[in-house]
């Protein structure tokens, strides 16, 4: 690798991280705005989603600049490529932390639903496996991007119980049942979050091992280099 | 572009259109299957999905030996990088069909909620504007992938609608919330499905123009070749 080409990965790299906590912000303030019923953080979420949208757009095109000055080969085209599928991801739980804020102003006028603190453990859990699966992408570590995968089982969990209650709320009276849809769609969006940081960890797993994992997590792939 | 190159594009071109016919049925099948209330069908969208990844996998893969290979740059090394972005939506449509299928699964048995035809209407529109989109992608016209976009429209009215009558399912009596979450469930797949669709017509734009248009859908980018 040359060394102008390892300062604009380096670069690339930063920004990832930044965008991501970006994201991680919004999808913390956004579920804390479910809890507190706090409409001006929930609206701060939505409006704050252009600057994620601007990063990813400035992400790519970095991505594709550095693509035609350098045409890089093997596993540095892959660190590129990886890049570029973080970003998209990322994106999309920026996108999910607005969907989230959206049903948040809802949620805060009554007749109201109970928000059970496992929600919030659940935006946590989700939100960690998003970190993880990041520095796994910086330290180029496959194992560690395994152990993200593993993860999703506990979010799982959290999502049938959250999603029970949601529809134990909904049957309490005829007059809730708007707020346990808008509770049952935020917990599938939390869902969706956990999802989009197991697509990061799989990709890191093609960084590093070369071979595409996505639908074979328990297979045993040979690195081929 | 060398006759070599032409050729494994061509073939590329093939394999996303079959994955996209794959996707199709997918979707058609799962949600008809809502409509009449036939888990076989449904059953057989669910298992059909190891076909659609196996798709993606071998796509992905052709798509890095083209670029190890051919080393393609400017409009043909954006060309593999479209169909590397249309196959990974393509994949989480048919993931989306799944869902429809599972969910489809738990609305065979009672208590029942009425499926209004316009759910099947809307999965229709869904996956034209997926053909559309793919339409689009072969013939590299950035004016029908933006025509597509515009679509996205109508599904949102059908969405809007459909929600509304499973929240009113739901009210009727609490033994019909579990069956109204599941057809809300399912709206909000299809919803996802036009979605993907979306994103597919604005890889078009970027592969004809050169520009990320994600987010700007109504700025005017000139093509800057």
């Amino acid at each position: 690798m040359t060394k102008h080409m390892q300062r604009d990965l380096e670069r690339l790299r930063d920004s990832v991280l930044r965008m991501a906590g970006y994201v991680e912000h919004a999808v913390h303030s956004a579920t804390r705005a479910v809890s507190d019923r706090d409409t001006d953080a929930a609206t701060a979420v939505v409006s704050g989603d252009t600057e994620i949208d601007e990063l990813e757009n400035h992400l790519q095109e970095d991505c594709l600049n550095i693509l035609a000055l350098h045409q890089p080969v093997a596993k540095d085209l892959r660190r590129i490529g990886t890049v570029m599928l973080i970003t998209t991801d990322l994106e999309r739980m920026g996108d999910l932390a607005v969907g989230i804020a959206e049903r948040a102003i809802e949620l805060a006028h009554p007749p109201r639903v109970v928000v059970p603190d496992r929600l919030h453990q659940m935006a946590g859990r989700a939100t960690r496996m998003m970190r993880l699966a990041l520095d796994a992408f910086v330290n180029e570590d496959a194992a560690a991007a395994r152990a993200v995968i593993g993860m999703d089982d506990e979010v799982d969990a959290d999502n049938d119980e959250l999603v029970l209650h949601a529809i134990e709320e909904m049957k309490r009276s005829p007059d809730r049942v708007e707020a346990g849809v808008a509770l049952f769609s935020i917990v599938r969006h939390v869902e969706r979050i956990a999802d989009h940081a197991t697509n990061i960890a799989e990709d890191v797993i093609f960084l590093v091992e070369g071979a595409i994992v996505r639908h074979h997590h328990d297979e045993v792939i040979p690195p081929p280099e």
